[in-house]
This record gives C-alpha cells, sequence and structure tokens, in this order.
C-alpha cells in the first residue's frame, strides 16, 4: 500500500506505516492514567499521537529522532488532526523509505548545490570568487550548510531548508540587480550567501531539529561574523594577496543588520544600499515562502480566510474561490 | 556659456542664468534690515539664494513657480552651498530652456510610457488588462499620472517622478514573478501600477509641488480606492460583462495596505501575498532609490560617511573610495 | 411558563426553550467520541451548549442562524456556565417569539430612527440637511443602517447596535455642542451620523454576524468614504446646486481619522476641531457602554473586581457594595 | 492712544506702551556684542523683545515679573514677530492698568467660581456636598484655586486658566451625565473639581508661571492626594460622621488616573465609569481649547493649514476660507 | 515520619499531612460532576489539589487560610506535579508546626529588624535618623512591616519578603556607597528602607496574600508618599525643630520614581543621583532574587534552559552542569 | 601666570594659553566673510572658539589634534560660553605640560592598572585567571584598553576613560558579590573586564576622538566576541589545556547581552544571572558617572535645575543649595 502522506490524511483514517518520532512525552490525565504523547513528521508535515493507557514500556521503546512503526486511526480533535496510536514500534531498517522524511532529495540538494555555485563562480569580483572558494571547498562546512534547516519550527524545519532559502534569494538577487546600477551585486550575491550561515551552528539538526547553547546565547547574526573572519584569512592565504578590508567589513556589516531593525535582534541598522537590499529580499523571500504555506496549511478548508495569527496580527485571505 | 547644473556648482562660482524659484519670503535680519530669501531649483536640485538689502521692489518681481535670471556667487554656509544674489528678474520666455528643469526630457517620458503600456497590456488576465485599457485611454488621468512627483520634497519632487517609480517597479516585478509561481503576477503588475496613482490628486504640481486639501486630510492609500472603483465600473460597461468582484477587492486591499504597518498610515495590514510583495518591493524600490541619492549628494564629501539622517535613524556609509 | 433570559440562568437549571444557534461544530473528545458545541443566545446574552455523544445526524438537523428548541441542564464549568444539551431541533414558527431575540424591539427602533430624524432635520446648514435627506430617504441604505450590529462580538453584537450608538452619539454631541461655539455643531451632528456607516458593509448580519470580506479587507473607514462621496453626488442632483467641496472634505476626514490613532487603523490623525471632539466623543459612548456591560455582567459576583480583561491592560472596580 | 494688544500687532508698527516682562536674558550676538533680551506679555500672548547694545545698566532696570514700559518697532524675524525694543523701564503705577494683562477679569473670575459653586452645592450626595465645602470655605485654598494657571507654557498659561479649565470641564459633566445613567453623575462633578488642583501648588504663579521643584519632582497628580486626603478628614470632623472610605477611594483614583495613559504620567490606568469619563472629557475640553488656540494665533495667515505641531505630529486644517 | 516538602515532592508519592489552603473552589467536569480545586502550600512553595466526585460537603468543611490535613497522591499532569486529593479536613491545632509554613522563622526575622535598625541608627544625617526612629518605634507600623511580603505572587509572596528585599537592599547600598562618594548615602538609605512601604497598605496578607481596593486603585508608589508625610510631621514633634523641606521632598521623588519608567507605573523618571541609584539597586536585588528562584525552581529538570518566561520575552540559561 | 582651565573660565576673561585643537572648519558668516571655528580642550573640557575674519592662511597653520597656543577673549553667547580668538598657532613643544590636557595622569593610569591586575590575579576561577593574563600580557592590547576613551563625546571622551570606568565597574562588582552567593563573582569579574574591549577597535583616539570604519558597522559588542575568542584560544595553549566552552561561552553572552533591550544595540537580552548583574551594574557606573558631571557642570549656575536633556527625557534636580 503506498505511504499517506501527512498532509493527505483526512479525519477517520486508519493508519499503520512509519513516521519519525519526536518530543515524547508520558502524562497522566485527570483521573491520574497515563498516556504517551508523541510528534510524528514525515517530509509533508507532523501531527500528534496519543495512546491511551500507555506506560514506562512504551515509553522506553524508541527514542526522539527515531524511525517508527505506528498504527493507528486519524480523528479531528478541537479543529486540528491528530492519531490515535494503538501500537508504535521501532522501525526495521528495512521499513524505512527515507526519501520520505525529507522534502528535498538528495538529488535536489546536489541541483540546489549546483545553483549556488554556479551564482557564486559568477561574481566578476575576484576576492569574492576567491573566498566563495574558501567556504565551497570546505567539506566540513558545506555538508554543515546542506543540511542545516531554517528555522526550527513549521515550514523552515526541514533538512536542507537553509540551502533552499539561500539559494532561492540568490536567484531574487540576480533577478533583481540588473535593474539597480547603484547596488554592488557581486556583494549581494554573496551576502546572500552568508547571511544566514551563523544558522549552521546556531541549529543542531542531527536528531531533530532545535537551537544549540552557542545559538540561544550569543546567535547566528554574530557567530557568522567570526567564521566570515576565518575564511578571509584562508583567501588571503589562498591567493597570497591582501583581502581588501572595507570589503570584508561591508560583508560583516551586511550579516548582523540583516534582521533590518533593532526589535529583530539586528545589533546594527544597515548602512549600505547593498545591507538595505539583502535586509529587504531577505525579508521577501522567507514572507512568501512561510506566508504561502500558512495559507496552503491551513485548517479552515471552507472558509475563505485562515486562522488567526496572533504574532503577525493578522488573518491571510485565501480567496473565496469563486474564480476571476 | 553652457549652463553650470546646481550639482556641479562649487563655492566661490560666480553665476548668471534661469532657474525655477519658489517659497520667496521676505525676512528682516537681526539688525530688522530686510532680505529677500528664495528655493532655485533646476533639474539636478536645488539652491538656497539670498539677497539682502532686498525690499518689497525686488520681492513682487516675481511669483513662486516663475522662471527668473539670477545673478550672483555660491559661497558654503554651515556645511551647505548658497548663492548670494545681486539680481534676480522674471526671465523673458526665450532665455528658458525647459528642458533643464525636468529630470525627465518628454522623449523619456514618453519611453516610460511605452514600457508602462507594454507591462499593461502583456497581463494574460483579460479583466485586468481590459482595466487597465481604461486608465491607459483616459486622457485627463494619463496626463496626470506623467506628470505628478513622487513626493514633493527632495529627491522624489521632479515632474514625471511618480511615472519614474511605478514604470521601474514594475520592472522590478516582471523580474521576480517567476521566482514565485504562488503570487499572481498579473495581479501585482496592476498592483504596481495602482498603488500610488492617489498621488495625482494628493499633490499639486503645476507651480511647484505640494500637497492638496485632500491629499493631506484624506491621503493617496484612500483616494486611489475611489478612482479604481469608478474605473472598475468603466471597464465592466467596456467589456460587457461583470468586472470580477473579488479581483477588485484584492486590488483595493493592495492600495490600502501597501504602506505595510499602521504606524506608516497603512489602515489595514497587508492579508495576501500580492499585497505582502507589493509593500517589499516598493519599499525596496523606493529606499534604494532615495538612500543612493543621499549618498551621492551627501554635502561631506572629503568623508566616507554621510551627516546623520534622525528620521533614518542613522549615517550612511560612502566607502573609503580606498577600492577594492 | 415564561422564557429563563440567558443573563437570568444560574447552575443547575432544568431549561426547555428555544435560542438562536451558531457556531455548530462536531468534536471529538480525547478517547474519541464525538460530541455537538454550539453558541446559544437570546437578546440577553449567549450561552456554550454541548450535547455529549451527538453525531451526523444531530449535526445537520439545523443550521447556524436558526433557531433551535434546546432541551438540557446548566452547570459552571471553569468558573463560566454552559448547558448540557439533551435534545436540539428546528424550532416551529410558531414556538419563536423573536422579540425574546432582539435587544430592541422594532418600536424602540422606529423611536431611534425617529431621533436620528430629528437630529439631523435640525441642523442650520441646508447643504448638510439636504445630504441627509439622501440618506434618509435610501430605503435600501437606511434598512441596513437600522439593522447592523455595531461589532460582531460580546455587547455590540445585536440587531440595531450600529443605530443605538450612533443616536446615543448624537444625543452627547447635542448636549456638548454649546459648550464650544468653537466647533460646528452641524458638522459634528452629520459626522456622528456618518462615521461608522461603513458597517452596514463591512459586516454581514442576516444570520448572525460576521465581517464581510471587503469589511476585513478594506474597512469601514475606507468603505465609508466612497459612500459618502455618492450622497453628495445625489444632494447635488437633489438641489441642484454645487455640494460645497470643502464641507464634504471635512466630512470624509472626520470619517478616515475616527480611531484617533494610526495604531487603530486611522490613516490620517484628525486635524480639525470636529475630527478631534467626533474621536473623543465615539470613544466615550463606545468605552461607558462596553465597560458598564463588562462590569455588570462580570463573572466574578461575589468580588469587587472584574476578571482581568488583557486586552485593556486591566481590570475594572464595580465597588465593594458597602454603600456610601 | 489706545492699547495696541499683542495679536493686533503687525510687522513695522511702533509701539510705546506697557508689558508684562519675563526671562530677561543678557546675551552676546556674534561679534560679542551685548544686547538684552525679554519677553513681553499682555493678556492676549506674547512677544519676544530684543535690545541691541545693552548692557548691565538696562539689565538691572527691572525684575522678571514687572510691569515695564516699552518703546520700540515690530518686525517680523524667520516667520515670527519680534519686537526691537529701544527703551525699556519699570513702568510707574498709574500707567498700568491690571486688566489688559489678565484674560478674566476679576467679575469673570467672580463668575466662574459662583458656577463652580453652584455645580458643587447642586450635588445630591451628602458627603460630597459636604466635602465640597470643606474646599469651598477654605480661603487659602480657593485663593491658590482661583489664581493658578493651568499650566506654564502658551495658551494655559494665564491667571484663573485652571479655574475656567475646571468650570467648563464641569458643564460639559453636567450636559453629558443625564445621557449616562449608568455613571455616578455626583462622583464625576466632584472628580472634575479635584482632578487638577494639585497645580496650585505644582506651579509657581506670583511673578510669572513656572513649576515648583515639589511640581517637578512629585507632579500634580500625587499632590492632590494629599490634600483630599486632608480634606476628608475635615469633612468628617465637620458633618460628625464617617467619610465613606470607598468614596475616597474613588476619587483618589479619579485623580492618579486621569491622564489616562502610563506614558502620560498616570501611575494607573482608568477602572471605574467615572475615572474612564473624567480623562475623555478632560481630555475633549483640553484639546478643544488649545487647539482652537493654535489654529486661531496661527502665523500662517494666509495659508488653508497652520504649521507643522511636531508635538502632536501634525497640521491643523483652518479651512480654505472659500465658504460653505 | 518527618515532613515532605513541596519542593522535595515527586510523581506516585503517598502524603498524608498539614498544608495551607487557598483558592478553593467547586468546579463541574465535562460530565457534570463536580470536584473540588484546592492550592496547597508550605514555605518551600505550593502544589494544585483536586478530589475528584467532591461536593458541598466537603467543600464546606474549611476555609481559604486554614491549615488543612491532606491525604493523597502526587501525579505529574501536563507537565506539572499535582496532588490527587482523597480526603482533606482542618487541622487540629497541635498537627500544625507554624514553622514549615514560613520562610522566615520569628529570629530570622528579628535578626532582619536587627539589621534594618542598625542600617537606620549608622546614618549621619540627625534628621534622617530622627525620622527613621518615627517609623521604628512605630509598633503597628512595624508589625505591618515585618509581615507584609513583597508581592502576591511566586517567589515574592512570603511573610516577612518585604522587609527581606529592603534590608538586602540596604546591605547592597551600604556595599555600594564608599564608591560613589557624589551620591547622599545616608539618603539612599533611607530611601532604600521606605521606597516599598507602601506595599503594607496595597497588600493584604493576614490569610493568604491580596491586594487591597486601595492597593489597586491608587498603588504603593502614591501611598507611600502620604505615609512619609505624616511621619514628617512627626519627625518635627519629636526633634522640636523643622524637618527639611528639601529632604523629605527627595525622598518623596525616590519613592514615586523608583519604578524607573513611565510605562511600569512611575509617574516620574528619577532626577536625582540618589533615585537613579535606588531605582538601579532596587532592579538589581529584585531580579537577581527572582531570576536564581526561577532557574531553581524550572521544572525541566534535565535541560539546561528553563522554560519560556513570555512576561521577560526570554528563556534562561541554568547551563549544562559539564562543569568547568 | 597659571592656566586657567576650561571649566574655571567665566564671561569676559581675557585667555593667552594651550589648548588641545580639534574640528577645525573654514565657515562663511551670512555677509559672506569667512571665519575659523574650532573646538578647543584641555583635561576639564571644550569650548569653541571662533576667530573672525581668518582665511586660508589661519586654516592651514595647524592639524587637528594639535596643541595650539591661543589668544582671544570669552564671552557668553546663547547660553553657553565661547572664545573670540585673536591668534592661534601651533604651540612650540615647550610650551606644553602634557598633563593638563589628560584628566588621568600617567601614575594615576599605572595606579588603575595596578587596581586592574589585582581584581583579575585574585579571581579563584584557575582557567579566567589564566585567559586573564593573555590580555595582560599582551603590550598592543593593553597599551590601547589604557588609552581608549569610554566614548567620543562629553564625559566619556578622555584619554583613560574606558579603563577608568572598567576599574569602577570592578570595585562595584566586588563590594556586590558576596552579597549574591548565586552569582559567579569571578564571571562577574571577568565579563566587567571584557564587556567593552570592542571599544578599543570601535573608537579611535590618537588625534582626537572618533568612531572607526569598523565601530560604525559593526560596534563593539560583535568586535569583542572575535577577540574573546582568540584569547580564549592562547589561554590554551598558554595552560596546554582545554579553556571550558561554556565558560567562554558565558563570557561572550554577557559582552553581547550587556546592554540589556534590543533597543540599544543588544542582539540578546541577559539570559544567565552574570549577564543581568553586568548590565545593571554597568549602567548605575555609567548612569551615576554622566549624570553627576551634568549637573556639575550645568550652565544654569544659579538655578536648582538643569537645563532639559531631550535623549533623556527630563531635567535633573541639584537641589536648592539651602542646605538641610
Amino acid at each position: 500500500m503506498p505511504r499517506r502522506f501527512i498532509h493527505q490524511l483526512g479525519p477517520q483514517e486508519h493508519v499503520d506505516q512509519v513516521f519519525l518520532v519526536s518530543q515524547k512525552q508520558l502524562r497522566s490525565n485527570k483521573n491520574g492514567n497515563l498516556y504517551l504523547q508523541v510528534e510524528l513528521s514525515d517530509r509533508t508535515g507532523s501531527i500528534s499521537g496519543r495512546m491511551w493507557n500507555a506506560g514506562d514500556f512504551e515509553y522506553r521503546g524508541f527514542d526522539d529522532g527515531d524511525y517508527v512503526r505506528v498504527e493507528g486511526n486519524t480523528q479531528l480533535f478541537q479543529g486540528a488532526m491528530q492519531l490515535i496510536v494503538t501500537a508504535i514500534n521501532k522501525a526495521r531498517f528495512e521499513e524505512v523509505d527515507e526519501s520520505d522524511f525529507m522534502p528535498l532529495t538528495p538529488a535536489e540538494i546536489d541541483k540546489l548545490v549546483g545553483r549556488l555555485t554556479t551564482h557564486l563562480r559568477g561574481m566578476n569580483n575576484p576576492h569574492l570568487r576567491n573566498l566563495a572558494d574558501c567556504f565551497l571547498l570546505d567539506k566540513d562546512f558545506m555538508s554543515k550548510f546542506t543540511r542545516a534547516p531554517a528555522g526550527v519550527k513549521n515550514h523552515h524545519a526541514y533538512t536542507g531548508g537553509l540551502l533552499h532559502h539561500v539559494v532561492q534569494l540568490m536567484d531574487v538577487v540576480q533577478a533583481v540587480r540588473p535593474l539597480y546600477p547603484q547596488v554592488d551585486g557581486d556583494l549581494l550575491v554573496m551576502g546572500a550567501f552568508v547571511h544566514d550561515m551563523g544558522k549552521t551552528e546556531e541549529l543542531s539538526y542531527d536528531r531533530g531539529f532545535a537551537y544549540t547553547d552557542e545559538g540561544q546565547l550569543i546567535g547566528h547574526l554574530v557567530m557568522a561574523v567570526g567564521t566570515l573572519e576565518r575564511k578571509a584569512q584562508e583567501a588571503e592565504k589562498l591567493s597570497g594577496e591582501p583581502f581588501p578590508s572595507e570589503l570584508v567589513l561591508r560583508l560583516k556589516h551586511m550579516i548582523v543588520s540583516h534582521h533590518g531593525e533593532y526589535e529583530f535582534g539586528s545589533p546594527k541598522l544597515p548602512m549600505t544600499l547593498e545591507a538595505v537590499a539583502l535586509h529587504l529580499l531577505d525579508n521577501l523571500d522567507a514572507k512568501l515562502h512561510s506566508f504561502h504555506l500558512l495559507m496552503r496549511d491551513d485548517p479552515n478548508v471552507d472558509s475563505s480566510w485562515t486562522t488567526y495569527h496572533a504574532n503577525l496580527g493578522r488573518k491571510f485571505f485565501k480567496g473565496s474561490g469563486k474564480g476571476d
């Protein structure tokens, strides 16, 4: 039987297949009976699972980050789908098709790396090309850069999410740069590459997605500055000539100012045209991506409006579907 | 002798040529002596002029909005260039070359109208194409749309400024739309066209640039909504079929939300992807344009930093010019 | 047996009577059993109802906006009263007394319309009187204006609520105007009439109360401006003389600025004395009305304080009742 | 020759009459020459005066708060009228007509006190009437209450300004109270009386208007609470029965919350209906008064707009004067 | 069996001992069955208790503020410990050991009073020493001052909490004062003493902890000003010489400004060095105390991070415990 | 004749002595005549100087950062003292007494370094002691650390200002740490040392005080993180054992969060007790220092209030001087 992906599940479905599990907890209900609660995911989304009358035995049968085989039935509870689990066990190796759990296939990731490389190798500024090579040739860095998510929650939390966002942003940069000759296009391409690279260390993503201690205490804006400094020194060694100090300074500034406002954690406001452009285009790409998914996955399927998103201060209009 | 444009003038230059005059005032200095103060402009910028010991006779010799022939000497005063005027008279018709006073030549404006038309006629949605035609065929509207400035101050205040910004924004929209299939590109093109059209009535621009009473009391966001409603009715008559109500609603929403935040005078936050994209791309185009000119025209010519702009909360970095 | 109105109900009462139903939902509890949840109202308030072990049959037996006959028992749950429903069916025509569901009787509404007309016909300015007549004679408009609620939630959500608030506000305007000769009293009366009229289209109120799509995307401040423009044109036709443009401009300004601050969705701040007065008196009437009801209906009956209202940042002091 | 009042003065007028003087300063111009700068006022407004080449002798010839006889000529300087002084001397007693310097005549003040008394004696609540009498019979208090200004700057700075505002506010309270039976009208009348009484000690007004040290360090909201406590104790003695503690508490709350928001110096938000009403009606009266005078006295006499008021974030629309 | 203190309790423990009870409520669950909910506390913290199928009999068996003997079992519910109660009865006198319910023993409180007295008697300024004595000798005041909590919630809610904070703050003041000779150290000591004394009346603490009506409507900042005025008058009588008015003014200012910002309820910003220092040191002491306890008592025992505290906008880092 | 220090100068004094010069500018007055403007300073403050009718010759006679001998006369202009210069020339070596220009003598700086060293060597944690030694032994670092100012303006702009603030802060830390055993005192001492060390590169201070490009674009909070990382690596080499990663993380967090709020440029809020304490104590020391000097040097010598400081939103109370 082919897999039913999570975003395909409707209410009252019977399910018997593999999921990725996280956030397992043993809880007691009001009567003091224990139950097991887990978060189950595949590459299309996640769903909460509850197993009634479960105990220590079930709880110890698997760990967060494991693939588990789950049997159960879906139901709608307080407007959200959940899965009433009747059996949950660590999956056997041959049961798992890893591609079911990654929104991006290895081939897609390779393709993204290809586009990334093309954008970077296509820069005219030899210093920046040289600097980019220092990153591209650093296997450890690239391994992290291609695996890191763009965030730990919702639509940003998937392997390759960071790479995906960066390459998409570079595409936008390339599309827009001919229209603004006053902006240094190479600097903008390079800025798009490095602006979020601190996330490779800010987040952990080997088993589920979370913030590292350093990520929470220091943050990716500050962390990336150190990485850039080290790579600029490497670039000097590689080329045998000094890396222009103003160039590295402009890149560092783009990194620390790219959230655009103090209240969003930027210690500096954008003070160059490239920093202004990076901030706004990054914002454009991130918002169009996440708002689109908010609307696509909104549970109010028969309303022309999404639920209210308190953090954004608004609902979104999905349209009446009456065509035009 | 060829004209010295305002942005070419250095200190201690003798000048005898035509300017556009505005904001004339008769003032008295501390000793009670009167002097005449005016703002003189050409297509490259503006400069303050002061004529010492002037009186009612000089004051009545011309009106704001006239072309005047001015003789005098430039000097640097408190970091800014000004012109000490020794003679100022209404210019004779044959002395004036109008092209000196418009950053955009009629030919350039025609070219912009051509690009505008191409963008609008290229839309796939027949309703929107039809609606666009109702604007393009409205001579009175187009006359205003091609003359209006984008603002009354600084770099936005020139004939054709609105058209210039709108066409530039449309170019950006076209560049970016293939990258975001989830966004309705035609709606975004049309939104770029209409978002600021209220400025044709919010501002007056026959003699100098100013706000109309309605502009100040109601504002271009609200004013454009009425215009759009009337044009949608025209489009229905023209085509003989109803204009899709959701489509006009989406356009109206893009207009009222395009400042993006309540504090910038938008009565609604962007609640569709097209409204989100319009807000951010409009912001991008406006900021890259105006910040670029702030940096280009900054009076601190030998500093790598502009003066502090209190309304923006920052200086801008022009660079050390040491090359990279 | 006489009706027990909702605001009279105490815990542990048996109920068998007609309610207006809305927000029906089929939900499942933790054990996966379905239950039906509804909101039941009459003219004194609303109460949640839950029917355990209900299913598709019960769910399809009626629609939101229907009158339903409900049998059940009240109980206190987490500080709030709810009704445990044992039977719910569409009511027969003869079971319903519509006056039980409208806080305002038709006679009361007629009386309010009478006061509205008196206020408007009593204006000295013939242009405004003329304009007011264009509204009063428009049957479709008046039908909506007398039915629309003032909001979709809580104490503002009842048929005739808009009219009620407007007439009350006009009373205040008339009381205050002799004290402020610098304010144009007629303009203030007319402003009170039109300031919220956009709500006739912003809200839907034929079956329950909700926002229309246009209401959410554009808002009643902007919507009313178009209505006013059309009526001013009618007034010109009716009278055969031009309607003073500044007068209509001042009214439009009062509409768009009456929320008083950008953050409350006004695209303009009040810039005339009449706009300032309208904003503050509207605020006075709305707050005294709603805070009064918050205090009257507060569930903490034996406390001298209401619950904390997070959106208002405070509790209200009901008094110790120890008399003075 | 009859007096030319300050709000009648145009440019280029010769003046020789008595003014009230304040803020005298000896300054030096750029060349190091000293001049005398003073603020001259009468009951219609104030004007800056400058006496060139003045020295210590002129400076010592009078004190702030004196009446001085001034000779000089008016002129417009940077958009504002000023007086170039040629002679300034302490006025002789017989030259001064005190009524020229008080916007309110003693008769007008008496009339205001009469209205105040009528409002207070008309309250139904015997406790509040009793409390009011304790104030009215306190000669020292009433002397201050009838002399204090409502503020130290602009339109609020005149003898009797506090009384004027309070009585006007009481009139509004009386006009509005029949419309809101849920509000305790007597409490609102009494609240209007005491809300700003702390200004009698916050400000000094024997010679010009200024803040006292206590006024700046503690503020009139807090200072009035102590006064009220003492008067409530007096009222108990006077009547021989206890003053209801909740009543005095409600009054104290109205005082400390009447600025309505934390950011305006209220340590508490209004939490009773009377406190809400007092805040909004106080606001109404203060704003209609001061905005009216801003518009009336605006120096841009031939514009339909006032200058921009940065602290209010707006201009005001005076109207095109084209009639309606 | 020795008492198990609340902060020692783990899941699945049987309990049979005395607690202090508060917030008793009779509730019904979804099925309409009643249960009893209470808050149980001892000096180490508090825990929720629920008794299923309880009714009016159990509810009336004790009052809030009573000591009760409770039998039951602990369990983890939704991440928090609770107690499933099987029996609850008013405790007999001999069952109660009051020291189990006070974080501070009488001896500790006496010791704190001793330190308080030493700090106050050690001041050099005789006026302040004299004023301090008026407080220390006022038995009623001291009785309240030594019993009042510092707040009604969490770590501030315990008998003696106000005294504890004040003495700790005085210790800090004494430690820091030699380093800042520009600050009047005596004033700072006295300010530390009186800054929060309004809490003795703002809060009620005889049976559980709550705000008084006056506390909520006026607040401890304003309430303390009146107390200080009365004590300064007493000091004058005691010493027979006038109390320096500026000194009492400076103390009043320190009280009303000690929250430091308008948004935290201070009607004035600190405008003296002593007021600035008091605000910051009070902040230091309060934050180090409460953040420390947040971290110590955080339920995520195996995480290096506390839960997210929305009101503080952050988590706290407890450390990985890997040592250093 | 002994030097008259700037803070001793009154109006109308003749001056002929050496100053440090900065910000030289050639300006033209309204009549087009040039004059020279300079800022003159010694260790007690700075004063503006103007030389009328100066030209290119005078302008080129010295550079910013030179010691110059100046002859002229003081005068009060618009409330501020200035110097009308009649002669200005580069000073000869033997005319300059460097101690007149440094608020701190070399001996005082040595003493501060001594206290710094004592504080650092006194830490119990061997890792931190080791790390501190890496800084203390780095001559280049210490040379900068002992010369850097704490800011570029006003009271923070003097050689050694950074060191002065840091040592003073350490003294406070030592005084307070015994009172808070929950805080790691060594970490707080080390945090006080490194929190502002980024200023050694953020500012330039060889000739006058200014921001470096990197200082403005990146800021000292971010810059210090890189420095700390490098020193921690040195410490590892020095000691031959790994530096605890959590310890360096905690220090980095203290640096990036020490401004305490996003709006003051901290990309992270304080999330450890040491970071909270560092932020508040840093604030205490900086404010008591600068507010004290604002009050001491306030030009309103005969008022009990300073001028209004718009950036701080307040005046300061200097006291009536009537004693207490």
